[in-house]
């Protein structure tokens, strides 16, 4: 039996304000390796916080483009450590068709591509090389009810609530009401722990959601929602040239330093309904 | 003739603030592909803000242990792209032994490391691989002046103030000046510019710093932070379990919230003269 993931783990620190300190046990976010094996063959290890581990893997997956569905796969299920014993830390995926991937060939290229996108990759080029159509055109938002969706994603945060140290993604519908969150110690396994989620749930692609990161617009991040098909990303935090560059050619509508009442729009800005 | 690095990119984007729109022309921080080779092998590819190209390099071979000083490096110099003509985004390090490393096993084990840290690498046993020694004990800095810290670093980023979207890493001695400054949109390439620049210069171990990081303290930090011999290694986010618990082992004082008046020690808070 494995037990329920530990996302949170206490410790003993000294806490310093204003002059004077005191001893305390505080809570810290879990960091723990996830191996994600694809036909016996490990493909990536990531540091994540332990939970939606199966949703992370499939949201993984997608992203690289090993599966595009939930018929792709056959079967996820908690693995083994090298000594035989059950383990919370490697999740085996079995695909319909073991044959639909080049196990070698993606270990070779694409290597731990999870927690930083572009890490394994061989060639500068290969950078760009998931085509994607345009997101769907008639998806929009209200700029006020926009301005109003961090603080809903910070409420849902049940660990960062504890430790103040967890990254969120999150799933808005065009009404701002919020669909799914998901939290990690890294941004971009929250992002696939969401984007795995809805492939699970044969909800792919994502054409009327609005996705919500708690850290930067990164130009991975960029990708991930454009291989959802999502059409609005929204950051509170900056973006970057080549963030901005791929949300343009791909179609995304990508806003960033989304905080008070103020946001940027870098790319698509016909999605948001300035006034109102 | 290279063109010097571009650190900032400048567009055009809507800005909403408060109901009403206009149309500006914004600086984002430049986010561009550096490529590492190592006689004549890709090593990795990481996503970097240009700049310090060679300095990122140096940090992330000593990081990844394929160098342990300066004179173990031959020469750094920029490559050519495919088409052979000169890029500022591939850089070649020729090593002194180039027998001493075996090229072939770390691009199968450790491609890719340098924006996660742990990616790429096939057992999880790896992520503690590497043996250090414990840091300085004698090296000591007071907690006000740690607390005035954070603002330095903030005041030096010359980048951060135009884009917002920058990570910095800093070097302060046990005084509270800061000694360098480096700035990258990935958290790990500002410490590897940082303990690259002190591994060029001849300057480790930096067992007379303590290296501040405007990012969260993780793991893959900790990790680097040892490696280089730093022993106060402080952040003003949270720090995750796998942090304290590498930072306890290996004998670095770990700092997390690092901001306002005060401050959490997680770890060997010896170095910290509390009272003062």
């Amino acid at each position: 039996m494995r037990h329920p993931p530990q996302r949170v783990k206490t410790t003993g620190v000294i806490e310093w304000l204003d002059g004077h300190d005191r001893r305390l046990i505080d809570d810290v976010a879990a960091e723990e390796p996830l191996e994600i094996r694809v036909a016996g063959h490990v493909l990536t290890i990531t540091m994540r916080t332990p939970g939606d581990d199966f949703e992370l893997a499939a949201g993984f997956l997608h992203a690289e483009g090993v599966v595009n569905q939930r018929d792709d796969i056959a079967r996820i299920s908690y693995g083994r450590a090298p000594d035989g014993s059950p383990t919370g830390n490697v999740v085996e995926v079995a695909l319909r068709r073991e044959g639909s991937i080049d196990v070698g060939a993606f270990e070779r290229h694409v290597v731990a591509a999870s927690s930083c996108g572009i890490c394994g990759r061989t060639s500068i080029d290969a950078v760009r090389a998931r085509e994607t159509s345009p997101p769907n055109p008639h998806f929009r938002i209200e700029a006020t009810l926009l301005t109003q969706l961090p603080a809903v994603l910070r409420s849902a945060q049940q660990v960062f609530g504890r430790t103040g140290g967890l990254h969120a993604a999150g799933l808005f519908d065009a009404n701002g009401a919020l669909v799914l969150v998901r939290e990690d110690i890294g941004r971009h396994n929250a992002v696939d722990k969401v984007i795995g989620d809805a492939l699970l749930h044969g909800s792919l692609p994502l054409s009327e959601r609005l996705l919500l990161v708690s850290g930067r617009g990164g130009f991975e991040i960029v990708q991930k929602a454009l291989v959802a098909g999502v059409p609005i990303l929204a950051s509170v935090s900056a973006p970057s040239s080549l963030a901005v560059q791929m949300a343009r050619e791909g179609g995304l509508t990508l806003i960033g330093f989304l905080r008070d009442r103020r946001f940027v729009a870098y790319s698509h800005a016909g999605r948001i309904a300035m006034s109102g």
